[in-house]
C-alpha cells in the first residue's frame, strides 16, 4: 500500500498546483488556435468545427468509469475518472477526461465540488465550481425564456389553446431554493398574466440540460429543443416548444455553450468538462459532443456516468452511447471497502472498523453490477478506490474474490498519488480491452414495447422479481404510445442508493416488485422516464448553508468553497 | 450635412466589420498580459490590480453623454457615446467608451440591440447583447443566493424573527416575464418552505446590480452586500444581508464578475462594458470601477447615463460621481430634431416632416437641461445627432438657438459616419474644456434631510413648483431617518419622457407638482429611492416577441438579434 503522502484539503492541493496556460493543453492535443477560444488563461471552448476538420481521424477507445451502489458520501468516481486519465497519460496513452460540468446551487448548500479530489482533481477548480464557463447559465435562461414564452402566450390570447392546468414546463434556477418547488405565478390582476400553480426545478433537472448532453449538432439540438412538449391543450393534445416557434431563440442562447470546455487535471492531462444533466429524470452523463470530441482527439476518454452501474451505467450503455454512436471499450466498476461493507449491514458510522465478514456480506452487491455490464456485452474491470482507513486486508479480499469470478481488478489509490496511483488499473483496463470480447449493445431494441422496456431494465438490471404499474402509469403509457413516443428509450428515475427500488434494501436485494409510480415524457431529450418514487428536483439548503463559510480573502482568492 | 453612407442594418455592418484580436486593444492601452484575461478572442476581463499599478498615473478626462426627454424610440445616446469616442481618437486623443451592459432579457421582447448604432458600435455586438462575459448572471445567481437563504433562514427556525411579510428582497431573473411579477412561494406543505408573497425583477433592477455599480473595489463590495435591507423582523428593525451572514458567498459569486470587459467598437476605439443597473430605481450608470480604470489607461473617457438628463445626468452628477470621487469635464447633451419637434407637440407618425415652428416650441426641453447642468457647475455641450430625415433647416436652427444661448454645440453624424461624423463634435467639446470654468459639485450635502433632498432635485432639476409627499412617503422618510439612512443620496423614480412626474407633459412644464408616493432604501447600494408613480420593476414581452426572430443560421451566425 503507498504511503499517503498528504492530508491537504482539496483547494490548499489545488491552489498549489501549476497549471500550464490552455493554449498548451491545446497545443498538446493538435488543436488549431483558430479551433478555440479562450475563457481566461486556464480554459477554453473548442470550436464544433473540429468535427469536420477531423471527420478521418479514427476515435480513440471511450471507458466508462461507474460504481456500486454508493454511500451517501459517494465512492470517488470522479476522482477514480480523473486519476485513471492521468494514469493512462503516464503509461505513453494520449487520454482525455471527459467529465459533468459541476451544478453551482447545491455547493451553497454543502460543501464540496464535484471536480475530484485529492491528487485527482480537475482545474481551476473553483472556476469549475462557480460560473465556469457559463454553460449552466445559458441553459437557465433558455429554460425560463421558454417559460415566459409560454405564459406570455397565454396572455396574449392563448391560440393555442394551452390548458394552463396541463403546463408541464417549469422554470429553472440554478440554486437549492425549497420554497420555489410549488409556487402560483400570474397574481396581481389582468395585467400581471394569467394565475396557475407553477414551480422551480434546479436547472440540472431541465429538459434542456438533457437535451444539451444528448445533441450530436447545432442543427440536432434546435430539432430537439423544438419537440419538447411544454403543455397539453384543452383537447389534451401536445404542445411543443416548436408550437411557440422558440427553438430559433433558445438555439441562439445555447449556440456558444454548446461548446466543450477544455480544462486540464492536476498533472496537466487535458479534460473537457460539458453538460450535466441528473442522474434520475435524466440520464446523468456529460455531452455526447464532448465524448465524441475527446475520442476524436485522443487515443483514450475516461468518462463517467452518475450514481451507481445500475442507474449511470445502464443510461449511458442504453441512451447516451446509442444516441451518441458510442461503443464504450471498457467499463470500471468503482468498489470501496467502505460501500461494500455497508451493504453487508455495517453502520455508517462503523465503516472505518475491520470487518471481513461484513465485507463479504456486501460483495453481492458488486456482483450484480459486473453481471449486468455482462449483459451488455462489454468488458468490466473493478478499481478498489482506497479510502485512508481501508485495511489491506480488506482491500485484498475483494481483489481476491474478483479474481475468484474471473474478473480483472487493480486498486486505485489516486486520491493520495494521483496519476501514479492508478497506473496498475490502467494497465488492467488496456489488458482487459485486448483480451476480453466486446459485444457491446443496448439491453432492448427500441421498438419494445414501453412497458417491455421497463420490465427489461427492472429485471435485468436491477434484479427485480416483477414491476407494478400504478393505474396512472398504465395510462399515460397507453396515452404516450399513441402520441408515437413507444419507441424512445426508458430513463429510470431510482434511489441510488439500492438496486431497487427501497434504498434501505441494501446488499443484493431479491424477489421485489418495482413500483411505476408516473411517467414524464422528455420527448426533445428523447426519452421516457419511469418514476419509481418521489424524485427532488429542486433541493433545499441545509440548517446552516455552506454558503456562511464562503469569502473573497484579502488577496482576492476564493475561500471556504471545499 | 455629410452623404448617407450606408442603409444597412446594424448587424450587417456589424458583420461586415474587422475587428482586432483583444490583445492588441490591450496593447494599445499598455496594459501587460498578465493584467487581462481573454474571453474568446474579442472580449477581456481586465484585473482590478491594474489600479495598484497605476496608483501614481493621472487619470483622464471623465465626458458624460446625456440627452434631452426621448421619444420612446431614444435620441441615440450609446451611438453618439460610440462615435465620439472613436472621434477623439482619430483627432488624437487617446480615449476609452464605457458603456453599460445590454440586458438579455429585452431583448426577448422587442428588438433591437445596445451596442450603439450604424457606424458607431461596439462589438462583438451579437455577444455583448446575448451572454457577453457573464456579469449579469453572476448578478441574478447571487441575487436568487440571498433569496434562498433568507427563505432558508426562516424555515429552518427563523432566529432572527423575519416577518414573513415584511421581506422587502425579491427573487430575479434577466428576462421579461410578466407572470413573475406577482407570487406566492412556499406552497406545498411544511416540506417546502413558508409561503409568503414574492415575486421577481428583472436582474438590471437587483440592487446587487447598483452596488456592483458602485462600489470601488472588492472590499467596498463586500461591505455594500452587507449592509442591504432584506427584510423586517417582527419589531420592525431591518434584517440585512450581513445578518444572515450572506455577504461572503455573495463576493463570492461577484469576484469575477467585477472585472471590468475589454471590447473595441467598429473603428478598433477600446471600449470597456460593465455593469448597467436600471435608470430608475437605481442611478442607471455603468460601474465606477469600469469608469475609473478607463480614466487610469487613457487621456478622455466617454460615457453615459440612462434616459434624460433630468434623470441619468441628476445621478451620475449627484450619485455616481460623488461615490466614486469622479469629476467630469464636461457633459454633451443629445438633442434630435424629432424629439425636440415631440416637445413641441408634434405627434409621434408626423416626426419626419419638416416644422420648423415645432421645433422652436419644443427648444425650452433643451434649455432646461442647460440650466441644470450650470447649476450642477460643469461646462455643457449640445450634440444635435442627425437622423436620416431631418432636415438641414432643423439642424441648422438648432445650432443657431444654441449660439445665440452662448452654449457651444456641434451636429454629430455618428451613425452614418461613425468617428468621422464626430470629429465636431469632439472638437467643440475640448474647446469648451479648455476655454470654460468648471466647478461641479453635487446639488446638495449629503447631511440635507431627504425630504429636502428630493424638493431640490426636484425643483431645480425639474423645475417643480412643489412636491407632495403621500402619508406613506412621509412616515417613510421619519422611519429611514431614525434608522440613520438619512444621510444618503436620493435616486428618483421617475418617467423619462417629462420633465414632470406626468410622461404627457412635454417640452418644458411649469407649475406642476411633484408627487412622491413611496420610498425604497437601497441601504447596500447606498442611496434611497424616492417613487413618484409605479415602476415596472419586470417588463412583460409583447404580442409577437422578437425571439419569435432569433435563430441560428445554418453557418452558426446569429440571426434576427437586431
Amino acid at each position: 500500500m503507498p504511503e499517503k503522502t498528504s492530508h491537504k484539503s482539496d483547494i490548499e492541493i489545488a491552489q498549489e498546483s501549476k497549471m500550464l496556460p490552455i493554449s498548451h493543453i491545446a497545443g498538446l492535443l493538435g488543436i488549431d488556435e483558430e479551433d478555440w477560444e479562450p475563457y481566461g488563461r486556464y480554459k477554453a471552448k473548442l470550436s464544433l468545427d473540429l468535427f469536420q476538420k477531423l471527420e478521418t481521424k479514427q476515435e480513440g477507445t471511450v471507458v466508462l468509469v461507474t460504481s456500486i451502489n454508493p454511500t451517501p458520501a459517494g465512492e470517488g468516481k470522479s476522482t477514480v475518472t480523473v486519476g485513471l486519465g492521468q494514469a493512462f497519460n503516464r503509461i505513453g496513452k494520449q487520454t482525455i477526461v471527459a467529465l459533468r460540468e459541476p451544478s453551482l446551487g447545491p455547493s451553497m448548500g454543502i460543501k464540496g465540488g464535484a471536480a475530484g479530489g485529492g491528487y485527482s482533481q480537475v482545474m481551476p477548480m473553483e472556476e469549475i465550481n462557480l460560473h465556469f464557463t457559463g454553460d449552466i447559465h445559458a441553459i437557465t435562461t433558455a429554460n425560463n425564456a421558454l417559460a415566459a414564452l409560454i405564459d406570455n402566450h397565454i396572455h396574449q390570447g392563448n391560440a393555442l389553446h394551452i390548458d394552463p392546468r396541463k403546463i408541464v414546463w417549469k422554470r429553472a434556477l440554478d440554486m437549492n431554493d425549497r420554497a420555489l418547488r410549488r409556487i402560483v405565478v400570474g397574481l396581481g390582476g389582468p395585467l400581471q398574466g394569467v394565475p396557475r400553480e407553477d414551480g422551480f426545478d434546479i436547472t440540472v433537472a431541465s429538459e434542456i440540460m438533457a437535451i444539451f448532453c444528448l445533441a450530436v449538432s447545432v442543427k440536432d439540438l434546435k430539432s430537439r429543443l423544438s419537440k419538447m412538449v411544454v403543455a397539453y391543450d384543452y383537447s389534451d393534445s401536445p404542445v411543443t416548444a416548436g408550437d411557440l416557434g422558440a427553438e430559433g431563440a433558445l438555439t441562439l442562447l445555447l449556440k456558444d455553450a454548446l461548446m466543450p470546455n477544455l480544462v486540464q487535471t492536476l498533472e496537466n492531462t487535458p479534460a473537457i468538462i460539458h453538460g450535466g444533466p441528473f442522474a434520475n429524470i435524466a440520464h446523468g452523463c456529460n455531452s455526447i459532443i464532448a465524448t465524441k470530441l475527446a475520442s476524436k482527439l485522443s487515443d483514450i476518454v475516461v468518462t463517467e456516468s452518475g450514481f451507481g452501474a445500475d442507474l449511470g451505467a445502464e443510461k449511458f450503455l442504453n441512451i447516451k452511447a446509442r444516441y451518441g454512436g458510442i461503443k464504450p471499450g471498457a467499463v470500471v466498476v468503482v468498489a470501496t471497502v467502505r460501500a461494500l461493507k455497508m451493504h453487508g449491514g455495517v453502520p455508517k458510522d462503523e465503516l472505518s472498523v475491520l470487518d471481513l465478514p461484513a465485507l463479504k456480506r456486501g460483495m453481492p452487491n458488486l456482483a450484480k453490477h459486473l453481471d449486468t455490464l455482462k449483459q451488455f456485452g462489454v468488458p468490466a474491470v473493478v478499481a478498489v478506490n482506497r479510502f485512508v482507513n481501508d485495511d489491506q486486508a480488506e482491500v485484498d479480499y475483494i481483489l481476491e474474490w474478483c479474481k475468484s469470478e474471473g474478473v480483472q481488478a487493480a486498486e486505485a489509490d489516486v486520491w493520495a498519488d494521483g496519476g501514479a496511483g492508478g497506473e496498475e488499473l490502467a494497465r488492467t483496463v488496456l489488458n482487459v480491452m485486448e483480451s476480453e470480447d466486446n459485444n457491446y449493445k443496448p439491453l432492448y431494441e427500441l421498438d419494445m414495447p414501453l412497458d417491455e422496456k421497463i420490465k427489461t431494465i427492472c429485471q435485468r438490471v436491477y434484479g427485480a422479481e416483477d414491476v407494478q404499474f400504478s393505474p396512472k402509469a398504465i395510462k399515460q403509457i397507453e396515452q404516450f404510445t399513441s402520441l408515437g413516443w413507444g419507441n424512445l428509450p426508458v430513463c429510470m428515475a431510482k434511489t441510488q442508493y439500492s438496486l431497487s427500488d427501497d434504498p434501505k434494501k441494501l446488499g443484493r436485494p431479491e424477489k421485489f416488485i418495482v413500483a411505476i409510480r408516473e411517467l414524464r415524457a422528455s420527448v426533445g431529450a428523447g426519452f421516457i422516464v419511469a418514476l419509481t418514487g418521489d424524485v427532488m428536483t429542486m433541493p433545499g439548503l441545509p440548517k446552516r448553508p455552506a454558503a456562511m463559510d464562503m469569502d473573497v480573502t484579502e488577496e482576492g482568492k476564493a475561500a471556504g468553497l471545499f
